[in-house]
């Protein structure tokens, strides 16, 4: 069968995946066992084979899309919020909180090969070209790239990334790694195609106003889109959206927006994005035009919208209602509701065109 | 089977396909009874289950990936130069030079759905969301946009766009469409996202110098790479990379290559590009990084390098040598070659991944 057009629900309430064909916008299938993924995401091996599914209870699944089923599953640490596969698909790399470090595995059979603590929370992690990853120190303010090219594996430490950061993420073209930090305001951007990566200072003023706003109130990082020349991320503590020029790194404007935005999300070939929110506002979904920041429309799919996946090149758009128990599918155009799939506490979606995305 | 990691090579002068895996460094079968490959290009369905391809005899024909066999085929046309899938993978549509126009199918069924004569030769067909394609008649200078959304066809047509537009290509973000023109200098830019699109012209100088210089010698816009807030385009009849800025569509700098450039082709998550080049200096390769300008490598795999295709997340890039009878596999980080696959006089190299990209 065609692996192309299938795609993964996470059921985050019981340790279960629904397996959808977004072409026939149906489930056709469903995979349990898979422990505690009430924080959870994949990534796909290169040929859309497999998943690789984390959990927060630090199980790594390696789950077969053809036939189904779990092919493999190792509970590799304590507690665990993230992972990637390197570009050539030989490598799965997890990054954990406890122990502290993160682990890289043989994406066949799932026996580690690397063991790289720490000593400190690790967050952030993504793949880099030619069998390489990036991740951060949630304890030591520096950023680590291990090159697992050779036959022994080659790790770069930059210090002075800032204090505390909570989060990393790659650019769409792979060229710049952001890190967003906790303990001081601004965002730290590396630039890694430059013979000497040197972490370097922008928004300056972006970063929490109180000393006791919690670090999960924080924007994830994994919530900024990228799209026509800018940035676009979460504004912290408010209810705005914050446009930065990529070249310049400053920023050009700001959308008021319903809440405190969560995922910001652009839809291929088109000048949108749309964006998601935090608790208690969270049954909204706003859609912005890059050019003029002005949000465009506002939809209410229902109680707790926790994530949105567009077919990759933007058709459709689909999102999970956790209290509603369903994923609904939109039509990009007219906004219509063109679908809806039953799914237990849904969170995450993920199409398998992902297998072929960097820096996921 | 998983469908992600499979391609198509082209084999121009036997009318067949070489159903290629890209993990395994392998072929897997042959496809034959296509017609006239010798100018031939394909387009995937979204789930990657099939293959569209047109031939230059006007011939149309759906290859089915999983079983490897033709699930169909049309000879729609006398004479056809490309075509292009809808972005809901419904609608498959061809450019022909006779009769001169645009015919669209059911992309399941293959029966015309719907017949755009133009009085004209079409070419630059590609996609827009929405169920949209955009193309451009050689004779008249217009680009016309059709939308095939509703029950009734809307045909939209844009005036002046140019003295005989040779080729259009559309850009990586889908935000504009680039016409290249033959019967006078500059390249005309249209804004899709615009609510009033209109034709555009910059870099007033390009295009031909001599007055006999045959249609075929200008470069193909399919040449152009879009790249790190930049195009890159082939000079006119010249040993040169043109570099432009995305925002100001003002040149910024050239490169001297070995060659006339054909192809320019990113590599992805990289400043590089790769160019192969037209005869008689085909024989050659150059990578050249975006940010320099500068050439920083130059392969030699053989006699008539046809075309370059990269794995999507960037770590290999496979070349047909047309001439040697094969295609070549390179590591992109290391330049060393790791696999060969043979095929007869190969030509077009198309991954499976392409099912998740717009404007091809």
């Amino acid at each position: 069968m065609a692996t192309g057009g299938l795609g993964l629900v996470v059921e985050r309430a019981s340790g279960s995946l629904v397996l959808v064909d977004r072409l026939a916008h149906s489930a056709v299938g469903r995979i349990e066992g898979l422990g505690d993924l009430s924080h959870a995401s994949l990534t796909y091996s290169p040929d859309e084979r497999f998943a690789y599914v984390f959990g927060r209870d630090g199980g790594l699944t390696k789950v077969d899309m053809v036939n189904r089923s779990i092919a493999g599953r190792v509970v590799q640490a304590g507690n665990s919020i993230g992972g990637a596969i390197s570009d050539d698909g030989k490598l799965v790399a997890v990054s954990n909180y406890e122990p502290g470090g993160v682990r890289v595995f043989d994406a066949d059979t799932l026996e580690m090969v690397q063991d790289i603590p720490a000593g400190s929370k690790t967050i952030g992690l993504a793949d880099m070209p030619g069998r390489r990853f990036i991740w951060s120190l949630w304890d030591t303010g520096e950023t680590w790239i291990a090159d697992l090219s050779g036959s022994e594996m080659k790790l770069r430490k930059l210090a002075d990334v800032g204090k505390n950061p909570f989060d990393g993420v790659m650019t769409d073209d792979g060229s710049t790694y952001l890190v967003g930090l906790f303990g001081e305001k601004g965002v730290t951007a590396i630039d890694l195609w430059s013979k000497d990566p040197k972490p370097v200072r922008f928004l300056k003023n972006y970063g929490k106003k109180e000393d006791d706003l919690p670090v999960y109130k924080m924007p994830h990082l994994q919530g900024w889109a990228f799209t026509d020349g800018q940035f676009v991320l979460p504004a912290v503590g408010a209810h705005e959206l914050l446009w930065v020029d990529r070249i310049t790194l400053e920023e050009t404007g700001r959308t008021a927006v319903h809440g405190q935005p969560v995922f910001i999300i652009s839809q291929p070939a088109s000048p949108y994005v749309w964006t998601n929110f935090a608790m208690p506002l969270n049954d909204t979904v706003q859609v912005v035009d890059s050019r003029s920041h002005a949000v465009v429309r506002t939809l209410q799919p229902g109680p707790a919208v926790l994530h949105m996946e567009f077919a990759p090149r933007g058709a459709e758009v689909w999102i999970s209602v956790r209290d509603a128990n369903v994923v609904q599918i939109y039509d990009t155009l007219t906004f219509a509701k063109i679908g809806e799939i039953p799914a237990q506490s849904p969170s995450g979606i993920f199409f398998t065109a992902r297998a072929h995305r960097n820096g996921l």
